[in-house]
């Protein structure tokens, strides 16, 4: 494979875009090795994407998951640390241009994920927003809050009902963390604080069109998890295809649901920029890379995590987890040291260390491959994964406070809606102009 | 003065318009009293005004210094809490008129406090907002946290000044507080996280038209203030007048300051409800309310807090903190019972406990009437007595935890930007669509 001839006393130049799992531990990896890093990502912060969920449900603050870029690799004096938006990729020039600066790169990870897709119903979005980046989960967090303030002060029936009525789309982990953390709220954390309404009775709705929740996990752990969330009070329907969002409800084959909140836990589409390097991409948009994670026809550019599709290990592509995009991450970097050094690239190799998911108190599902369980093992499990792998002690010192208080009380402790009332849907002129 | 004849049977109407201090504290006044309560309040939390400068400058998230206030009120049954922005009064019809229903009352409490005034100068307010609720902490921490990520990238020495320069405008407790914040952030929080700048080097400058700072402390400390403020290297400029705000910087009689980042902590004017009641009004706007806290013309109309000027007791306006609108709404409330039971209503008297103000780490100014002091003593007194009327349990658990952790690290919790890079002032017709 090509190695980069540098002239003396430089050391190679190695550009990063995106600063979630992927671009994180791909600097750490390179972290005080000869090479010089610049790491841009257009937030300033790494967000524990794993919790965002629990943000969106007012369990947990921003601050508590996102810890600034800059202040994670503090102490890597090789790394620069840039806030800019990426405005495209030069492979000819090796150059990324920025909203800011252009940087010329010898070797270059992309890391900048996926956003949730529509499947073409681009539309949908404003009735039914997805939990990808925190202004999201803050929107989500928004409409929930907001549901019930106005089933409060509903003037008929029908308006109370479509408040008090929660559809997510999608049983994935997503959907199933989001539709259990609802029925949570609802069920018990809010019932003493309202007057005219009855939290308790609010309907939580979890469809998917697979035959079966949670459909990357084995047939036994679904079953155990569909279980749990009956118990849990929320209806959950496989099988069940939406045909259309609006702005007052879902519409399924057979039937129309009301819902004020609607909630899209379904589908991801890789971001942009995999279009831009030219090789090929799967029906997500996920680049098609090599066995050594590198873009084909681009030796010196690696894509990780969320924006890949790695299948030359099990034939599927891998599952666009944290643990595989941290792994990919150090991979990639581990590669280009070895390529800068005129040793050649090796193949990347995931190692499974097994799948949880959680559900609500006391619920949720593991597959540890040579054991699999579910109920509070799975839930303690899934607390005490997440809890070491939060960056940051001050993090995860607030997170597990919070987690004991809330196991005790109940209450929740970011029940907060900024700003003033607004309407649940903007009108779309508004909602044109404010960036996302 | 009158009282109002109940038919048999139901309870007295209070509405109570605003959950600030001196909302929640008439409101707990009137818990599981012989009255029906309704609160009212555009938001749905109860904020901490006091510390809403450490969410401001990132050493706290919203959620630690904001509780739901239906869930603080949840014991009281009598009380409903309605989120709904108020459009009017009608004293008339006796009904305040929200945007989603009318509610008629026997008894009002007005205390909808104040927003920051420009002394006409509304157009200063894109480029020097000011902090009076959650947005505007989230947004004053936006811009002061970007300003180093722009001088990170900056082109040329005049921009990187620029971004490294920050004006406070008004040299009050909230200006003290926002410049000593400030100092330690960039001068301590930030040196080791940049790689082109140095955050050490930049210029925080605290003006003030007035010839010395915290002008409502004994001159005593106020010179204590001002040199405490320079021992954290606070350029502070007393008897300075602004001429101007613009996109550059700060306008002043001889001098032109170039500043990326300005905040306004000067002035205040009263809540436009003031007017409606049409009672005589100071020149910031507020009720020359009677000596029983009621509004002139209206014996069944109470203000309290920062949307009064109250001056039967020294002849000046008592100030706006939390202790006199704390006071003034349990009054007020006490009143009400009275006159509900026909019994005469009561003066008000302000029992003043003393004052203080934080300027930094181990630095602060307290007048508690008997003795006064500055330095560590002050300080730590501030950090106690705030500790324990931040509402909630939980709340300051997190709190203590994390200025415990601040003290030894000088990290800071929440330094994070919401969403992508933005410009710092939006263009003029974006924020036009953008309600505060």
């Amino acid at each position: 494979m090509e190695t980069v001839t540098q002239t003396s006393g430089t050391k190679p130049k190695v550009v990063i875009i995106g600063g979630g799992f992927g671009g994180l531990y791909a600097a750490k990896a390179l972290a005080n090795q000869v090479v010089e890093v610049i790491l841009i990502d257009r937030t300033n912060h790494h967000l524990f994407q794993p919790l965002l969920y629990q943000v969106a449900t007012a369990g947990l603050s921003p601050g508590d998951i996102a810890q600034p870029i800059r202040h994670i690799l503090r102490d890597a004096k090789n790394i620069s640390v840039i806030m800019a938006g990426v405005e495209g990729i030069d492979p000819v020039a090796k150059v990324v241009r920025t909203t800011t600066r252009d940087y010329p790169y010898d070797f270059l990870i992309v890391a900048t994920g996926a956003r949730h897709s529509y499947f073409g119903h681009d539309d949908w979005e404003m009735f039914a927003p997805g939990l990808k980046s925190l202004p999201d989960a803050l929107e989500l967090r928004r409409r929930i809050l907001l549901a019930f303030e106005t089933a409060e002060t509903a003037r008929d029936e029908s308006s109370l009902q479509a408040a008090l009525t929660f559809v997510v789309i999608g049983a994935g982990p997503t959907g199933v963390e989001m539709a259990g953390a609802i029925s949570e709220l609802a069920k018990r954390t809010l019932v003493d604080d309202f007057r005219q309404i009855r939290t308790g009775h609010a309907r939580i709705i979890l469809l998917d069109a697979a035959p079966r929740v949670l459909p990357t996990f084995t047939p036994g752990l679904s079953k155990s998890a569909h279980e749990q969330l009956k118990q849990m009070e929320v209806e959950v329907r496989v099988g069940t295809k939406v045909l259309n969002v609006t702005g007052e409800g879902v519409q399924l084959e057979n039937e129309f649901i009301s819902a004020r909140t609607v909630i899209w836990a379904a589908g991801n589409s890789a971001s942009p920029l995999a279009k831009q390097l030219g090789g090929e991409t799967d029906r997500q948009g996920r680049i098609l890379v090599n066995q050594d994670l590198s873009v084909p026809g681009h030796p010196q550019i690696f894509a990780v995590g969320d924006i890949t599709n790695f299948s030359h290990q099990t034939g599927q592509p891998l599952p666009g987890v944290a643990p595989v995009a941290m792994q990919m991450g150090a991979h990639a970097a581990r590669n280009i040291l070895e390529l800068a050094q005129g040793q050649p690239s090796k193949r990347f190799k995931y190692f499974n260390k097994g799948n949880m998911a959680t559900i609500g108190r006391n619920k949720g599902v593991a597959d540890l491959n040579v054991i699999r369980f579910g109920g509070v093992a799975a839930w303690m499990s899934w607390l005490l994964v997440h809890l070491v792998f939060l960056v940051g002690l001050r993090n995860r010192i607030q997170v597990f406070i919070q987690w004991i208080w809330a196991y005790f009380t109940y209450a929740r402790g970011a029940r907060l809606i900024y700003g003033p009332f607004k309407p649940a849907v903007p009108p779309a002129e508004q909602r044109a102009t404010n960036e996302r």
